[in-house]
């Protein structure tokens, strides 16, 4: 028999909205697994290697929005998650994890699968809870139900993250032959309404007043999921005030037809006095990280009068050392609260608005132009993307392609990055979890390091019909010959390009995925519209590319882009 | 230019003798590639999967007896260590993990590649250091080298384990183009002389006091590495004194041929009267963890009077619940100041010895005659192994089969299994580091799932020619169809066994391994003298069983043991 109360974790599990279960096999998981497979309104998956599943469980609640179960046996199958907790820990995603243990009597004495759990996860956690082991005294009970409960709610709770549940099990870890299993109907539910993080009408009224000081007003959106709500905010304040919106492909603001998506090129520029004409007297961020390299020197240099960050709780980060004010309310909130109360400077918009265009210009002619290499490859492929398509970017030059080249407004792509660690370990799992919980193609961006890294993400039985994998094979590690400092080193190739053999032909035949390979711009054009189609079901389209082809060709943009006449 | 003191921490591990390291690629850790990769006196690999990478170290520990370097770049490359880290930390293996990481102030600040990494490896390393990012006071270089030392001392200590020391690292990363590093001569190195371990003359005496009150002597050692000397120790002991051995496969006592290898059939039996026969009344232990669930469930029920274990130092595990004396110093050296001082009751020994030669007969009888199935290929693969080659045997079913198959002591071979944590993680990783070190035929042991968990462990550029792969596929978690309670589970197929449906022959392709697949036990035997030829180089015979059948086969095993006459 199973324990009523481990029953109940499934229970109240689904009660709290919970849709999607990731499970990797194991015996002390058992009743936990029974537990959660018999349950009518869950959905569980099986994957083997848990480094996989828990990636393909962030990207459903990527998808989802809700909290994704993660269930995995003793041992070193907690740290095997503790890649993807760590990820969805800074990029605030909720995961519930619940990791089955030996009882406390039994660590440390040397049986196997046993390691020392509780707070396995450290620092990238948001709370560890240990369920209790003896469960005759109804407070017990209370404690377990109750644990469930607020696991959940600390997962949801803003900033969203990872809670872990260590669950204690002692045998029997089975219900007898034929025993049915009971999901209690009473058992303790604890909700929470969350946090408005509105701002008052006061607050409002004295940041109006205060905001009143400034002229030059830039908007920078950090890496946040797409949000259309938002989006109106974001362009009403916008629109009335002319304060300038920029955002990287991870910030999902590109939907905004304004908004400034090419600041990688812009800031590559080496003409400083009209960079300078650049130079905001208020920042006002919002969102998560920023991929642009050259945005972030050139605000640490030119520092704005006044920098507010606005995020409803948690620690802040001071990314531009340029932080004067924090303000504890949601981004719809604040620009709700301040649309109207300004006018920003003219020149300043007229600036932007310049720099924005002639980059957006040259950077259609470059990439259309360019020769064969992965700059033009990721042009042409984001240009080709289906409408209201998902986007995975993988680290690292795939996402940094992506963001300098930009997506359309009118495509309505979403885009997700694992950018809250930026790790190469789990983009191939993730979109496959983004796409198993979302209807539209889902599209995977990747360098072979990347995808042969995670190659265990299609080690499973569900490989979904609308997954895409572009693979960018140039059989390295190409950013190492693209950034200073590596590629002048007598190490390059061996130790920090690291040519690896691979390519994908026969893990597409393992997986049964379908297959192209292209080695020009000509037949990438050409495989594009066919691999998009909705009826090619899942594929990997393999894009051959030489590495010092690539760095050249790279080099060429930046020379192009430092010289280019933003005024 | 790289900073001195992190140029010295490459010369401090080469003079402590470090000789192998392993890297993955990163940015971050620029400095440190550079610095181990240009000492003329480190081997230096780069391995792009770090949780592969950290148990390629782990199998080159095991073979050379030194400290592996590891070497990654920050963020979580350092979590994709973890579970090689505590399978280190557990089997007791000395690794120094180097992780790069980012300098203190710029934590926490949204910067790509970014966690918390200070003791990112919980309570699973033996000690976490902290280097210098300001290395500017004299004092700071002084405790940069005297941590060096420090944590190469403390991973080599009994017993020995993985350190860590978190390297932050700000720019610039690379030397100049052209510049050349100086390893300094002068630099300093704490050597440290290791406490002996040894019995006083005063405890030896005492001791053979204390071991006269018993007659019914019992030597059981656990989880070890093969050591020559200690096996003369060890036969001179049990031949003056009829002290009865008994080891598992993997505590490489199988080279004394009177030790008890079958234990696990025999403690199976159902013969209550015949099986108290065989219970001591003085358990000694020595060495870490034991297999045989038959052997730990018996001694549980049938406690010695006594049971002493040997360890030199750290915490003890108390296994069978019969802990009463622990002491401390090496198995060396205690039975080496105990020989001779008793003498075993005649009728144990006997009833351990016609025990003993009742099931190696009933094996091989059994698995000569058993139908092809996993049990009956185990048995014929080691039966072949090469004399005097090292066998790695990967959780869960590959060491069980193994371990109830038994080696034979004329073979001389090394065994190794990651039964620290008893993980299918990284068995094909820790083989392949082994392999690296080691010049004699290298052979893995494994299933399907333990196979595909760790495929990355073959990806790299340095597969060995001696490295040998006997996959046992039948395409699911075989154990849970064999082991009591999953199997009366309608879970069974989909959550449990978990079908994959992956064979090798694109792996081997993909990496250039020699291939064979066999479905009969006469295409084995066939198979079995070339593929462990020396010139044959590395391969993988892959050997396709069916789990129903297998289950089947082992339920006829077990029914057979039951029912054996031992007496």
């Amino acid at each position: 028999m199973i324990l009523q109360p481990v029953v109940n974790i499934a229970e109240i599990c689904a009660r709290k909205g919970v849709k999607q279960v990731v499970l990797s096999p194991g015996s002390r998981c058992a009743p936990l697994t029974i537990a959660f497979a018999r349950h009518p309104k869950l959905s569980v998956r099986t994957v083997s290697d848990e480094r996989a599943a828990a990636f393909i469980a962030l990207g459903m609640a990527l998808t989802t929005g809700k909290p994704t179960v993660l269930i995995c046996t003793s041992g070193t199958a907690a740290l095997n998650y503790a890649p993807a907790v760590a990820e969805a820990f800074f990029q605030q995603v909720p995961l519930l994890v619940l990791t089955a243990d030996r009882p406390p009597e039994w660590i440390d004495q040397l049986d196997g699968q046993t390691i020392r759990q509780q707070h396995v996860f450290g620092q990238h956690i948001k709370r560890s809870y240990t369920f209790p082991v003896d469960l005759q005294h109804p407070d017990a009970v209370w404690q377990s139900e109750r644990t469930v409960s607020e696991a959940l709610n600390e997962a949801a709770a803003f900033p969203a993250g990872p809670v872990h549940i260590n669950v204690p099990l002692r045998e029997p870890f089975y219900p007898a032959p034929g025993e049915a299993l009971e999901y209690n109907a009473k058992v303790k539910v604890i909700e929470e309404e969350p946090q408005a993080y509105g701002l008052t009408e006061m607050q409002a009224l004295r940041l109006q007043q205060e905001i009143l000081k400034y002229k030059r007003i830039l908007m920078l959106a950090g890496h946040g999921q797409r949000d259309a709500e938002l989006l109106k905010r974001i362009k009403a304040f916008a629109d009335t005030t002319g304060a300038v919106v920029v955002g990287d492909i991870i910030s999902n603001v590109h939907e905004l037809p304004n908004a400034v998506r090419h600041q990688d090129a812009i800031f590559a520029n080496t003409d400083q006095a009209l960079l300078r004409q650049l130079q905001p007297d208020l920042l006002i961020t919002f969102g998560k990280s920023i991929i642009s390299k050259a945005l972030k020197l050139y605000l640490r240099k030119n520092k704005p009068q006044a920098h507010w960050h606005l995020q409803p709780a948690g620690a802040v980060a001071d990314t531009f050392q340029s932080l004067t004010k924090i303000i504890r309310c949601t981004p719809y909130s604040f620009f709700a609260g301040m649309a109207g109360s300004i006018k920003n400077d003219v020149a300043f918009v007229q600036a932007w608005k310049k720099a924005s265009g002639a980059t957006t210009k040259f950077l259609q002619q470059f990439t259309t132009e360019a020769a064969f290499g992965e700059l033009a490859v990721v042009a042409r492929v984001l240009q080709l993307l289906p409408k209201h398509s998902n986007l995975h970017l993988a680290n690292s030059m795939s996402v940094r392609y992506a963001n300098i080249v930009g997506l359309q407004a009118e495509k309505r792509v979403e885009v997700f990055a694992n950018r809250g660690t930026s790790g190469i370990d789990g983009s191939t799992s993730t979109t496959v979890g983004c796409a198993l919980t979302s209807s539209g193609i889902t599209t995977l961006l990747t360098g072979d390091l990347a995808f042969f890294y995670d190659r265990n993400g299609l080690w499973h039985n569900y490989l979904p019909g609308n997954l895409r994998i572009v693979l960018l094979n140039n059989h390295a590690g190409g950013i190492f010959r693209i950034i200073d400092g590596p590629k002048q080193q007598p190490e390059l190739a061996p130790y920090f390009e690291t040519h690896q053999a691979l390519d994908a032909e026969n893990t597409a035949r393992d997986f049964g995925l379908g297959y192209t390979a292209v080695r020009s711009l000509q037949e990438l054009e050409q495989a594009l519209p066919s691999f998009f189609s909705e009826k090619a079901g899942a594929g990997i389209l393999e894009v051959f590319t030489d590495s010092p082809a690539n760095a050249e060709a790279f080099e060429q943009y930046r020379m192009a882009v430092r010289a280019l006449p933003l005024g």
